[in-house]
């Protein structure tokens, strides 16, 4: 964690009432932390707006076992794109269905662009991917 | 506005640059406003989730002028819903196309069935409904 | 509505099932229909986050009717903006909170900055702006 | 993949020719399965906001490996969820920055809440949930 400053807010006392009580059900001990970590999500999602920042990108998607030479196909694809992707992980959910998560880093843009590939790959039923940055 | 209260807040020098930038580039010339802003529009996306909160609605549709007693029909939904709509506005975007936005008031969940019954009618081509909290 | 074509989609019985109940659910009674409002809805989302596409913008904000001049500013940047402005409705929720909704029409880019600058400005309390296309 | 229906959808020919336009950007070679893909993606939203629905979620999460026993506490969090988690996979960005990523399967509201808990937690700077359904 970088320094801290200190910067002081002036606010309606009845928007901090409602944003103490948002704050408790959603497991906030410490104001600090809860305004911090609202400001970081509206600059994260801002940031990967940009097609050329680098982030980083989860991409889960859930397919269907089954489907002819679908898991090589999208290990192939991987492979392809082996300069942003991490790894993944595997899980079998059911006896037809598995969740594979997709970990990536690189230009938004492009991750978007490998994402794309992967979710229009025939067989993969549903997926999204989430980008977040880490440098804040 | 109501009565202002100070709150102080510690934040990584980092993130405070990040955010002041943010701040700039969106117009915001006070971080109090702003930060004031992020967190209503978090308390409101939160409290919209509750189908019985009291809130404003804004329905947006586009459709063809041209569709054979689409417009009627819209009225006559509007009118079925009299007890949410508030008003509503109607600009000819073009020869064939309407933007036609409607003010409702009333809790979420029933804002959201009459937003699908607009939605569904055959002839209307996009909408969108958005959500708003008027007691922040 | 342009010339109709049609077209056949093979789909596994079980996701056409969820789809009719959904459809449903929604207030179709015509699966083309509803088909053709996802994509639609999909075209849309894409297309706006073109700059320069050209859309129809919608923006709603609450605002707070006692704060000093603030609805003389926001006519000022309204007529600022009078290129995509196309008008406005008003709405007096209760004694001190106004809706006020801003239908505009230009390139994306264009009114995101003009609804950054209202969403910034010092008073307005909760906002939201909805992109649509015209041409689908 | 289920038993294949084949359905009729009239559509007009200008939404018809955007779409074929968005499919080849996107990587889709075959009509029906974007038509399929399109559709599956807004049941599974749909779905997911049942808190009920037996869903699957994958939660990222971005922080700092410094922070004084964070990896600790959200093993100890991961593990009183340990029904609802399957596994996690962690990767080491750069010298201080973790990304975690941790898959999850049970009802929605659980998952939401479990989410929430790990993101309240100090250290922890951005994260996003995301659901997925795994029977369409």
């Amino acid at each position: 964690m970088g320094e801290l400053v200190r910067t002081t807010v002036a606010i309606e006392r009845s928007l901090l009432e409602t944003f103490d009580t948002w704050m408790a059900a959603h497991g906030y001990t410490n104001r600090s932390e809860a305004v911090r970590d609202i400001i970081r999500s509206v600059m994260t999602e801002a940031e990967c707006k940009d097609p050329k920042a680098k982030v980083v990108g989860v991409l889960s998607i859930v397919y269907d076992h089954g489907t002819r030479s679908l898991g090589q196909e999208l290990a192939h694809i991987q492979h392809e794109g082996h300069e942003e992707v991490l790894c993944s992980q595997h899980v079998h959910l059911d006896q037809h269905k598995c969740l594979e998560v997709i970990l990536m880093q690189g230009p938004a843009g492009e991750l978007r662009n490998l994402a794309d590939t992967i979710l229009a790959t025939r067989g993969v039923k549903v997926g999204k991917l989430t980008l977040l940055t880490n440098n804040l």
